[in-house]
Parts: structure tokens; C-alpha cells; sequence
């Protein structure tokens, strides 16, 4: 029988993704459900292509100018808790979480919560709120399967041995568009060059976190949460070409990596098909090409976000919340144009030095953790 | 309990470093068997360490001289049938077969034929007899476990998903100490220059098999009999650095990659402790240190040897034994001085070309052909 699964965040360049892959699984797999935030076009769109059961517009602005695009048979639902009901709707067994952001958070848990498959392309979800998911999904039985290539890299080399002989992790990293720019430069960066990623090609908001490879800090948190392994066991390592997407040392010295094209269908085709793997569409590494990968150390100088990522993964409770919320709120003060890029590391650092950890906060303590940091943010800006 | 152990070959580099990981790995393992074929000093004091039950020195000139160094409660079998006695014996379920090539074929074959787990070093026997061991490995429910790096790291990478998802296999080889040579130096090669190994410290017939190349050509023909795949799925990949010791790449798409030092302890380790691992005393790769892969396409004109490997290996049957017999004996000749570097892989290819092949050699037609290729190498340097 297929496989049932609903997409939360279908028209983000995840979720179209994850389109992609299903269709070209076929038989496999079906999308019973499609969630989205604004994008009502994109999404009914989609629904015309996959024919879900259910399809959820998060923004209700949009509700009325959707629904005439989509079919009898398909139910539509409205608003944020229309995201929660879909995750936990019993009618799927895996729900690809690819809301970007703290947004993404409640209809994660309701997945978790609700003991699905959940494929994790919102890292988020992990760093805000995995001092409460990882035991929640053990108490449920949900199985929580990276989406993040790096991860997906890690959880893959690591079923060529058993999790308990895992001794490190390497996560790489391309460092992202400033990784040869002087600190002074840096400080300068305007919003186009931060958004000029090397190699992969993904949405703004990760695109700037590359650039002050807070993405890296993200996932230093994510992978703890994941696979369950000491802080200091996790590795970051520069790796420009970003063709190893990372890699596990085990306890005999052997290191298993794994490698590809920056192609996020490989990463959720094998979040989807795990433990098996199948012929899909994404794109091939054609070996005969590839002449050089290097690898340097990370300059936790002019990438202070390491070492607060490193902090946070180390303090766990509610600092995660309160470290993903004040770079949220940082990078839209970005954006905007009211702060430098290299304030933005150093707003995160202040609002971290102010809060007082939560060691082991529930679900609506991180939410209020999450709206402390960004009004934190806002003073800052006043200020 | 403890795995019980015999070592073929134990004096030479592979047996040297199998005591080392199995006196690391203490209680898992012990050794109940030793064999070796002229060392007799070296044999008896690794008799002294391990105190196995059954000691074998193949070259019966040398037994009178070992009987005395030998504990009482020893046993001393003298002969190559003491060897193949030795792989077949009850008292052990795992036969390391580290004897450098075709005189470890027999004992080789005595170890399959018991049903044993099998760690193979010596890729010769896969080479000249892989065409009668793998069906017979399958009759007997004999385990073939690869020792050789590259292949460790296959089966090590094929453990990230299923052997019926491999699609292809990446076989890295360092090129060895004339990968940057010409054509018209590599014709005037001295032995020094060929034993001259930029990366692996190895005994002088495999380092001068990795000067042609005819090492990566042997390989071809042992990944074939070791993971039953098509011989074009098989591709060489030039990295001078041996850090990435081969790859395998997955229907999705997935390149899964072993890494590690170029020490021998990691794939006999491997081989030993499948499918767990345990920390052993191999060196661990410290990736500060590593700057730069570097990858190539293999140069098939200056080292034609591995255009013959692809033959031999589509070829199968008796080409194999005839394939390495003619090299074992054209690289005797070099080292004697009688024939210059440059016509090692031409004699080969002499050879093979007057073979009549055998598509389904039993192991004495298998022993036949390789008289009959040393043999005719030998007719070539009288002409």
C-alpha cells in the first residue's frame, strides 16, 4: 500500500521539492494533504496536480480567493490550526514538516504528537523545542528523519554501523558567501551579498543564515537533538564544494560520508523511501568532474554564531527558542535594512545573555520564550 | 565467547597487523592457528605472544628449526598441506587469509569449502579462482569478508542501504608512484622507482602491482567476485591521497564513501568485528590535517593493465588464473632485472592473448592454467 503523507509548507522550495519526488516515485507514495501559508495560486496549483483530500491555507486573507480553484472532494481548512489538525489527521503516517521558522513549530509537535513519520526540513522545529519533541516522540513512537542534507548525510553514513559506535560527527559546511571576506567587509555586507549563496540555491531567510553560518550553529543544536550524541562529539568542517554533505566517524576510526549534487530531492526522497532506497529524479554526481573538495577549519572569529550554537546545544532547555527567535527577528531587522549584518550575531548574543534558561520547558514555555526574544530584539532596535 | 582465529600468512604485513587488532580486541577473538611460509624466527615468536594451538610452516626446510622455539601444547604442521589442513580445521570459524598470491589459493579455498567466515587479503584468490569460489561460498554458507582497503570500504558503504541499491562502484586508487610519469619515463622505471609507494607502506610484489597499476585491475576482477556486479558498474577514480578508500553510489543517487589513514588495522578490524564495531588500535584520520582530495580520470594508455583488467573481469573463468600467474611471474622477472618495467603489462597481455579460456574451471584446471601462464611468460623471456 502507499505510502499517505502530508506536505506542511508544500509551496516552499521544500515542499515543491517533495512534489517532485512523490511524482516521481509514483505508486509508492501519495499526498493526502497539502498546507501552505500565503501562496494560494501555488497551492491550489499543486492541489489540481496531486489531488489531496485535504488542503490548508494558513493566511486566512486567502481562503476565499482559493477555494473556487480547487475541487469538489477536496476539504479546505483555515488558519495556523488548520496546519496543527492536518499533522495529526490520522488519514496520513508521514507528514514532511517544511514550514520555515518558529511557524512551523505547533504543527511539528501535533505530528510528533500524534506518533507519525515526521521528515524534518524545518530545523527549527529541533532547536526551539527539542529539550520537548526527542521525549515526546519516544513516549509516541514517532521517528523524526532529517531533511536537511546534512543530516540526511549523517543519519544515511550512519547505518553503515550501529548508533552507539558513532564517535563523531563531522558536519560540513560551505561557509557560505562571505567564507574568503575579511571581519571588516563582512561588517559592510548588504542584503544582496549575503543572499549570493555559492552552491545551493534555497529561500532568503536560510540563504542569510549561511552568511553568518548561523544555519551551522542551527544544525550543530538540530544534530544533537536528532541523534542524540555529546556536543562536543560534533564537528564543524568547511568544505567550500559542499559535495560531502557530512559524515560520522565510527568507534574502529572508519569515517562513512556521504556525498552528492546540492539537490534537496536526494535528502527527502531518502527521508521518504528509509530504509530503502529507489531510483528517483534527483540529479547524479558525475564523478568525473569533481576535481577537488577541500576542507578548512571554521573561523569562529569572523563566525561568532558558532560558538553561541555550541552554547546553546551545551545549555539546551529554552535557549534554543530564544536563540532561533532572536536570529529570526534579527535577519527581517536585516532585511529591512534597520541593522548592519554584523549586528546580527551580536543582537542574538545580547538577548541570549539576558534570558533565564528554562531547563525543561513545556510547549507553551517555549512559545512564550520565543515572543520574549523578539520583543528583546525590538528594544535592542529602539534603543 | 570469543571468535576463534587462524591467520595464513601471519608473518607477512597483513598476518603482522591481524595479532596487533586481535591482541587490541582481546577477549573478542584468539588465535588457535598460525601459519606462515619460510619466517620461522618471526612465526615462533608470534607463537610465544598468542599461544595458539596449531602452528604451520609451510617450507618444510625450516621445521626442524622452529620445533624447539615451539611450546609443548603446540601442534606443528609442516607443508602447504599444512595450510590447507589449518583453514579447514573445526577448532576455527574464521580463516584470515593474508598469503600474498596464487600459493594462498588452496588454503583459500579449504577455508570456503568449510563454510568458514573468510577474510580476504589475498585478492589473488578471487582473481584466479573467484569463478569456482563464490558459487561454492554460496553452497557452504562461507562468509567472504574483503581485508583489501577498497573493498573493506565497498562493503563497509554497501552497509548504508541494500546490495540490490547499488548502482555503482567507485574504486579510488592512488595512482601509485608513476601517476604523474611518462609513458616514455614509466618505460625506464627502475625497481627502485617502482617500490617507491607515495601513500601505502606494503610488501614489494603488491607495491610493483600498484606501479602498473595491475593492482586496481586485480581489484576489478575481486569487487566483481565479491559483490556480484556488473563489471561496467565498476569505475577507477585516480585520488592521490587515499583518504577516500572507494565509494559506492545508491539508485537514489547517494554517494556513501569510507574515509580513513591508510592503515591496514581499520579493514581487518572490519572484517573481523562485522557487522559491529569495537574501538581497536588503528590510526584515526585528523581532519585539520586534510586540505585537499584530489580526484583523476585513470590514463588507460599509459597503464594499459587496466583496459586488461575489465577484459579479464567480463572475461571470468580461467582468465583470472592466467591474468595474475603471467604477472606474478613477469614481475619476477623485473625484480630479477631480466625484463625492463615497460614490459610487464605487454607479456601479460601476450599471454592472455594465446589462452584458450576455461568459462567454468574447477580448481585443478584453475592450478593448470596458472603453470601453464608462468610457463609460457617464461618461453616469452627466452624468444
Amino acid at each position: 500500500m502507499a505510502k499517505r503523507i502530508a506536505i506542511l509548507g508544500s509551496t516552499g522550495s521544500i515542499g515543491t521539492s517533495t512534489i517532485d519526488v512523490v511524482r516521481s516515485l509514483k505508486k509508492e507514495f501519495k499526498v493526502v494533504g497539502l498546507g501552505a501559508g500565503r501562496r494560494w495560486k501555488e497551492l491550489a496549483e499543486q492541489a489540481k496536480l496531486v489531488r489531496p483530500a485535504t488542503v490548508v491555507i494558513a493566511d486566512p486573507a486567502n481562503a476565499d480567493k482559493i477555494r473556487p480553484l480547487l475541487n469538489n472532494s477536496t476539504e479546505l481548512l483555515v488558519g495556523p490550526e488548520g496546519l496543527v489538525e492536518l499533522a495529526g489527521r490520522k488519514d496520513s503516517s508521514f507528514i514532511v514538516a517544511a514550514i520555515v521558522g518558529a511557524a512551523g513549530l505547533e504543527s511539528t509537535v501535533a505530528a510528533v504528537r500524534a506518533g507519525k513519520q515526521v521528515g524534518l526540513a524545518n530545523k527549527e522545529a529541533l532547536v526551539v523545542a527539542g529539550s520537548m519533541i526527542v521525549p515526546l516522540s519516544r513516549k509516541t513512537g514517532a521517528q523524526l528523519l532529517p531533511i536537511d542534507s546534512e543530516h540526511s548525510a549523517i543519519f544515511q553514513s550512519m547505518q553503515a554501523g550501529r548508533t552507539s559506535e558513532v564517535c563523531k560527527i563531522y558536519l560540513t559546511a560551505s561557509g557560505g558567501p562571505f567564507r574568503t571576506w575579511t571581519a571588516k567587509q563582512m561588517a559592510k555586507a548588504t542584503l544582496e551579498d549575503a543572499l549570493r549563496h555559492p552552491t545551493w540555491s534555497m529561500g532568503p531567510k536560510i540563504t542569510i543564515d549561511s552568511a553568518t553560518m548561523m544555519n551551522k550553529a542551527l544544525e550543530i543544536i538540530e544534530a544533537k537533538g536528532l541523534f542524540d550524541v555529546d556536543v562536543d562529539s560534533i564537528e564543524v568542517v568547511v568544505h567550500p564544494e559542499s559535495i560531502i554533505h557530512s559524515m560520522v566517524e565510527f568507534c574502529d576510526g572508519s569515517v562513512i560520508a556521504q556525498l552528492g549534487t546540492p539537490d534537496m530531492r536526494t535528502p527527502i526522497q531518502y527521508a521518504l523511501t528509509h530504509p530503502q532506497r529507489c531510483v528517483g529524479c534527483a540529479s547524479r554526481l558525475d564523478f568525473s568532474t569533481v576535481r577537488r573538495l577541500n576542507f578548512e577549519e571554521p573561523d569562529f572569529d569572523r563566525f561568532p554564531a558558532l560558538r553561541l550554537g555550541y552554547e546553546v546545544a551545551r545549555t539546551g532547555g529554552s535557549a534554543g527558542a530564544v536563540f532561533n527567535a532572536a536570529n529570526e527577528t534579527a535577519i527581517k531587522a536585516f532585511q529591512a535594512g534597520s541593522i548592519t549584518f554584523g549586528r546580527i550575531v551580536g543582537l542574538i548574543e545580547e538577548v541570549l545573555g539576558r534570558h533565564k534558561v528554562d531547563p525543561k520547558p513545556d510547549l507553551d514555555a517555549l512559545l512564550e520564550a520565543d515572543r520574549w526574544a523578539r520583543q528583546e530584539v525590538a528594544k535592542c532596535l529602539k534603543s
